[in-house]
């Protein structure tokens, strides 16, 4: 009961996975990989797996049960609606896809084969820390969340690589899936500030201050900030009616010495969510076993699209950007309550 | 060299100052206090304090060296008049005055007397916690301070009394005073957004989110929330170029039991600054014997005022509400340099 | 390159192993079990795993490469001996043994062989906390380790099966082995204490305080409390020449409300060490794969049986029981050396 | 209703004295002084007060209502008799005096008296965050203590000046008084041990682990360490049946820096207890304009004197050391009973 699985995309991220399907998970075997660069396929593709000159080609072959895709993002969309034409599973990197229209024809896509296959990967669903504190505000005990205070912090960013749009269509779409997840709720609105910039950043717009306009009135702020030196610092604060509910510092060492009792500070987004990159797959690969996909799902990589599109829309206003989105389809309402 | 002092208004909390000012700090007699009630300014009266049937006679004589207000808020501009009138430093409880026309009538006399007399009550600059945050941002290791973020968190509000105004008009004016001070800074607009309402407060707005508009370009991000239930949580947590300076939890036992380990949080504003509201008076005493005033002053009243009008609009308007301030006099730009 | 797996023992430490080895990690395939009592061997083998009547008999067999003991103690030493004479790889739940005779003896067996075959499930040496800990007091930054606090409590134990000698010779071995990794150390004398009795634990003698003097002069106290009612709280803090370091809270939601400012305690030690068991058996397996054996050793199990012989001596005599150790077979000082 | 206060003893912390009652309380004033060098008495002696040659004049003058003795130990006997037989309530910094039979004269003398007139400098018992954990214990919920974890660091001791004795008959005094009022129990027995040696204090004995044994069975254990580096740092921590209280982490700013998640460590028991001797004197002036004394007694001195003797037996005989206290005079059971 091995899933076999073909991996689309071997860059830093693809290979990244493929360690983590071949090293450290159970019941899973990668039998296919592409990439654009057919030798950097070949240099990646663990043990037996076949090297396939296409995507179409993998999705294609019948060794393979389930795709990961981990190519750029425009070439999502033509590969997501390859593995639902197939009715394989398939685990699609962030972004889903990189505009509405491309959004809708996945969605509908999968909504016409009638079961969920796509799985998008915002990992911090699957995060321990993020679990219980959804936990907590699920239990009831502090009443209706009002309030969401999302901290995104890096310690820098590579210049000239990640521009001043990034913060808004590329950093912030974390933020915004996981304020849908934990409060249960849609984004229906963003606005955009963007205070004193940063001297770390030459010209890049950074820090950025999000609102977030929930359809239950709720509000999100975030605050990204991506060149903050000291760490990568994520932090998430839920105020309820009548209790507050916040992620914990990381687990660490705690050292009293002259620089005070302390303690580390993760460096980047690998040491921070390590485990939730592979609690992530493990669900995936139970889920993509029975034909079928877990956590975020299509419906949840519409939503992002919709706010990274608001999200620069009110950058350049300077007002409130109203999101739209379609009727939500009867297989992701099921999705929810089951995630629920 | 005991300073003789007179208490003008003997309501709740003129009753704690006349305890502390007689009790706890040194330096320091009443001599004479009034209030609108005599009888309840004659119960309140230390020692051998006189009675006084109006402010005016209080201020006027002579045994008076130094003045507290702890009238209502309306009454203020009067009363300070008179102390600036007779050169006699004067400690006025918040509001200073209730319009932008008296602060400015205030500042004029005071302008015009030469020399600091008045000292306005924020109490949190005078809170250990707010000044070694404050000296920690001073310290310029962790880069120009970009974001600040404020929460102030009240476990209830008297229904009926407290207004749905009073968030931005009563409570955000301590936010906004401590904003200034720590960022040594101004602010220049307001916007408030107005998140799904608690259960808890029946009409009331609550809670309410503000941003403050610094004119270094910072944002202050405020939440206010007034029926929060577990106890009064006031935190504040500053993001810098280079690192994050915030108020930590408050002192407290740390109990490890069936609920977890925990620490208790302060139940009211009493017991969370009363340790602020003596150093104060402390300050105030030193200065006052002096012939002068240090804190917070008139200007620092006049912002408030600013603050507070330009919130209720803002509240109204759903946009950006602009804040114009007059060119800060010399009196108190030196004030601003001392206090830093 | 899956490795074949038989199991011995196949009560609730070992239907846990097997879960584990089954649903959580990667390369590894149990294929036989044996237990005691054939039904419950027969209704928690996995698969296609064949059943044994008899340790032995599952040792023997060629399919089997390396063996799981969660047999109970008495029987361990003619198990490991068992594997240790087939050339097999073993992991052994604690106690190793049940004797300092029998550690000798399987201590012997194993050198004689000329390889480590054996690991010993001392589970704490793979949590990530305690691997923090010590990577800190290995980095050499505060100096050398003096003191070391280490606090063992549980939210309770079963009356009348845990008995008052459980405290020393069966809960303690976790702090010893801690210890000795820790601080690169051996005990080499045992105090006891008894302090005022818990009224919980009826005639159990509970707390116990102990001290275990290590060879190179530091000294660890140890409180072990096993009726402490609000939790499994299990604490350790090194105190070095020039600083401290320590175990920090487990990762829990920060919640505010009526009880305080307030994290979860973990229930019990499933919940607290479940990811060191797996990254135990994540580590054997290779190690295992490789034909030999990694973490706790033998020596390792021989050093716990004389602490805990030595602490039920201290309990009776009230004095410093000594411990003579062997000389330490080259076998496990390149181990240690490797460890470090 | 100003007490009029005679200091015997310029030195350090007789100026310091001599700063908190004339510049941070009220109701005091200091009228004369006396140390056994004139000249430091005459520069110390603060606006109208007059200096004596001798501490007994002081005592005798009419003009003294009550003393404060700041001078070395072994003069403190003959003091306090003077101050008993003249009836005037005096505080006394530790040590109250310096053997058991002086001891013993001193309260003989107080309990001929008939009143406490005596108040001794244990300035711990005054600081918030003990009596924060005291009220915790004494409330109940958390059962009968049963262990108390008392950590006492110094960053450093003045290199022959402080000698090996001092850890056990002038440091641990604290904690051991401390453990006696939190508990509310005596100490019968004293064990001592010398860990390793840190190499940051030459031939130091440093740290020493100290075991004081309590009439109740409660277990205290003491880890001093003089030498630390990193800052002054007071730890404890009751374990108790069902429960565990510990002080927290002194208020400081929450810094994320590249050292981490950090608060400052205070440097000196200066920065750490300012507060508590402020309230320690405060509570002085009370009881002494009452004619009596509060806080810690005669008897507490008389403790602290048998358990400092018994540490260095201790320290000295590898063994435990008994502690035999004479029936205590109803004098003091009131006065216990009051405090708690």
């Amino acid at each position: 009961m091995t899933l076999q699985v073909g991996v689309i995309g071997t860059g830093m991220i693809g290979q990244d996975h493929i360690r983590r399907l071949t090293q450290v998970l159970s019941g899973v075997e990668i039998v296919a990989v592409s990439d654009i660069d057919r030798d950097r396929a070949k240099a990646s593709a663990p043990g037996t797996a076949e090297v396939f000159d296409t995507p179409e080609a993998l999705v294609a072959t019948d060794r393979v049960q389930a795709v990961v895709i981990c190519s750029w993002g425009p070439a999502h969309e033509a590969q997501l609606l390859a593995c639902i034409a197939a009715g394989k599973p398939v685990f699609c990197e962030k972004p889903m896809v990189t505009s509405e229209a491309a959004a809708l024809k996945v969605m509908e896509a999968e909504v016409a084969f009638g079961r969920r296959l796509v799985q998008v990967g915002f990992m911090r669903r699957f995060d321990a820390d993020y679990r219980r504190l959804k936990a907590v505000i699920d239990g009831g005990s502090l009443g209706a969340p009002l309030l969401y205070h999302s901290v995104h912090r890096n310690a820098s960013v590579p210049e000239g690589l990640y521009t001043s749009e990034m913060p808004l269509n590329d950093t912030l779409v974390h933020d915004a899936d996981i304020s849908r997840w934990l409060l249960g709720d849609e984004v229906t609105g963003v606005e955009v500030r963007v205070p004193r910039r940063s001297t770390r950043g030459k010209d890049l717009r950074d820090p950025v201050f999000v609102l977030l306009h929930m359809a239950s009135g709720a509000l999100v702020d975030v605050e990204i900030s991506v060149n903050i030196a000291y760490g990568y610092d994520i932090r998430g604060e839920v105020s309820c009616e009548a209790g507050i509910a916040s992620l914990p510092n990381r687990p660490a060492t705690v050292v009293s010495d002259r620089h005070g009792i302390r303690q580390a500070i993760p460096e980047d987004w690998r040491e921070r969510f390590i485990e939730a990159y592979d609690q992530e797959f493990r669900e995936w690969i139970a889920a993509a076993g029975s034909g079928t996909a877990t956590g975020p799902s299509t419906w949840d990589g519409y939503a992002a699209t919709l706010v990274a599109d608001a999200a620069l829309r009110a950058a350049a206003s300077g007002g409130l950007e109203r999101i739209a989105m379609r009727e939500k389809p009867a297989l992701y309402r099921a999705a929810a309550a089951e995630a629920a």
